[in-house]
């Protein structure tokens, strides 16, 4: 059995894309977007000009501003507000969740300050026990899933029951979900692949080429992969769809912010120019690169690259010393 | 205490450029070619200008036509030469092997017709113990090596002494050789990223992105990493640089001529066409992927994307349906 009907709060590109797959493969679907001129938009022109402009959506797809509306009846709830707003919103929503009601998480990555993942703020502000929140992850570009160009994403969730619902209640035919039960693994495979992609861009930024971008995608990958095994994730997880997939995509993609900002920094810009460059925004890894350090240290977890990163970012050390410093470490065995 | 006289068998791109990297290391090198202009050539030119044009060679780095010469007083030898000409290559040479050296593989894949691996075909023909026998994997595009781009690299042997002694020698500033003692995984990783490059040039050749690229990539390591598990080798050396590392850089690099190759086939051209835009020459990956399949129907294991190309290969579907074959499958968990 599946569930038919779903609130998907948050109306970015991401929450929207997510609502549009869920209604193409059958669901009914009710977005919650925090402006009314964004609810206005989908109900009356099936569109979210500001996130997917030109992207007709479908007719199971309704919009509000009302959140409880929302969430009367749902039998999923969709979580796609920006992770570092998660926990004021939800505690707002959270006498509107419907009992037993599965909670999925789009954001990845972990709190500021508190270092807790997601998933563990979802828990405990909307006090559910584990089995009932569930995360979303992969290579998941949202522009490109809502043109319906193929991918594969994960589901995870503790209750492989749960996770298995959400599988039927959004494949379609250009959108394979595959199940899993590692939260923390998918979690962390998110939060650690911004500072790997603005690694890859500052290695671009240098001139260097195919071969470089791929060790450090490889060499990054396996310190997440040290990590999570420090805070019980399966290593394995790291070599599916929420690691590696979305890690290739991210690093890949020209349209990665963290790539961009850091193609920035390799090419001699400082941190301040090069967040000019990007409207004002500072690039998500330069953000948690101190975070995922700080859990590493705790845990007594070597992590190269991210502590490479983030004294680039704090101008300790200049990109070509910090390829040379990643490259001249002591020689070891590939997993020690 | 690692080795100063080092053998090269084979003067190809690879060949020359990992001749290159350990006479910078320090070693003394003696690289056998087959054709006397470019042994004449890296002699009095100090170049190769066939296979790495402009790129000057260090002075370490002899040539000769001369394979007695060349294994003369060798505590390590390298082969590199094509797969498919191994076996007879090394049995002219099995003589004047020096007893009890260190034999390195730089070549990747499966014997067509008998499915061997390499380091399989290196032990029966030189009739050494397999703990003699090493293989050099990773993200290493040759060109950019021989520009002294950053790269990190794999050296697998059974025997972690050897293997050291290997990563000791050809370690530089710009080369970081890890050790690992898993030749199965090495060698299988290295076989099947080709048939997946060609599905992920298949893919953007239908103008499909970043998504369905990193799907194909992550679900085609899966695959492999399935078949390698059946022969023994380590899942775990799929999420490394020889099995993530090496086909990140193949399908990502514009150079890979799998990924053209499939690219074409992706845009509707035929095998016969995308081969005279080859200069005549099939992709590897279309003539390795039924030994392959082959060797995954012995084992029992289901590879989806290694039989869809095959079968696209052999005419029997068309790329748009490839995908939607691969995407309309059997819903899942990730791991199983």
């Amino acid at each position: 059995m599946s569930a038919q009907r779903v609130a998907v709060l948050g109306a970015g590109s991401w929450g929207t894309t997510f609502a549009k797959v869920l209604a193409d493969a059958g669901r009914d679907v009710m977005l919650w977007a925090r402006r009314s001129e964004v609810a206005d938009a989908i109900n009356e022109r099936a569109e979210n000009p500001g996130y997917l402009p030109g992207i007709t959506l479908p007719e199971r797809l309704r919009s509000t501003v009302d959140a409880a509306e929302a969430l009367d009846g749902a039998e999923v709830v969709v979580l796609g507000v920006p992770s570092q707003n998660l926990r004021e919103n939800l505690a707002r929503w959270r006498e509107l969740l419907p009992p037993g009601v599965t909670l999925v998480s789009l954001s990845k990555g972990v709190e500021l300050g508190t270092l807790k993942r997601i998933s563990e703020v979802v828990r405990e502000v909307a006090e559910v026990p584990e089995d009932q929140v569930a995360v979303v992850s992969g290579p998941n570009l949202a522009m490109e899933i809502a043109v319906r160009q193929p991918t594969a994403t994960v589901i995870a969730c503790p209750d492989h029951d749960r996770a298995v619902q959400l599988q039927r209640a959004c494949a379609t035919g250009y959108f394979r979900p595959y199940t899993i039960t590692d939260v923390v693994g998918c979690e962390l495979g998110g939060a650690c692949k911004n500072v790997i992609a603005l690694a890859c861009g500052i290695a671009v930024g240098l001139g260097f080429g195919t071969n470089t971008a791929a060790s450090l995608i490889t060499r990054g990958l396996a310190e997440t992969s040290r990590l999570g095994a420090a805070l019980g994730a399966d290593p394995l997880t790291f070599a599916g769809l929420a690691g590696l997939g979305d890690l290739v995509a991210t690093c890949s993609s020209p349209l990665s912010r963290n790539r961009s900002f850091g193609e920035r920094l390799g090419r001699g810009e400082t941190l301040a120019q090069a967040q000019e460059a990007a409207h004002g925004q500072v690039a998500e890894g330069v953000k948690s690169c101190s975070s995922i350090r700080e859990l590493a240290t705790r845990n007594g977890v070597e992590m190269p690259i991210t502590e490479a990163v983030q004294r680039l970012c704090d101008g300790e050390i200049e990109p070509r010393e910090m390829v040379a410093e990643l490259l001249g470490r002591k020689q070891k065995p590939e997993r020690s």
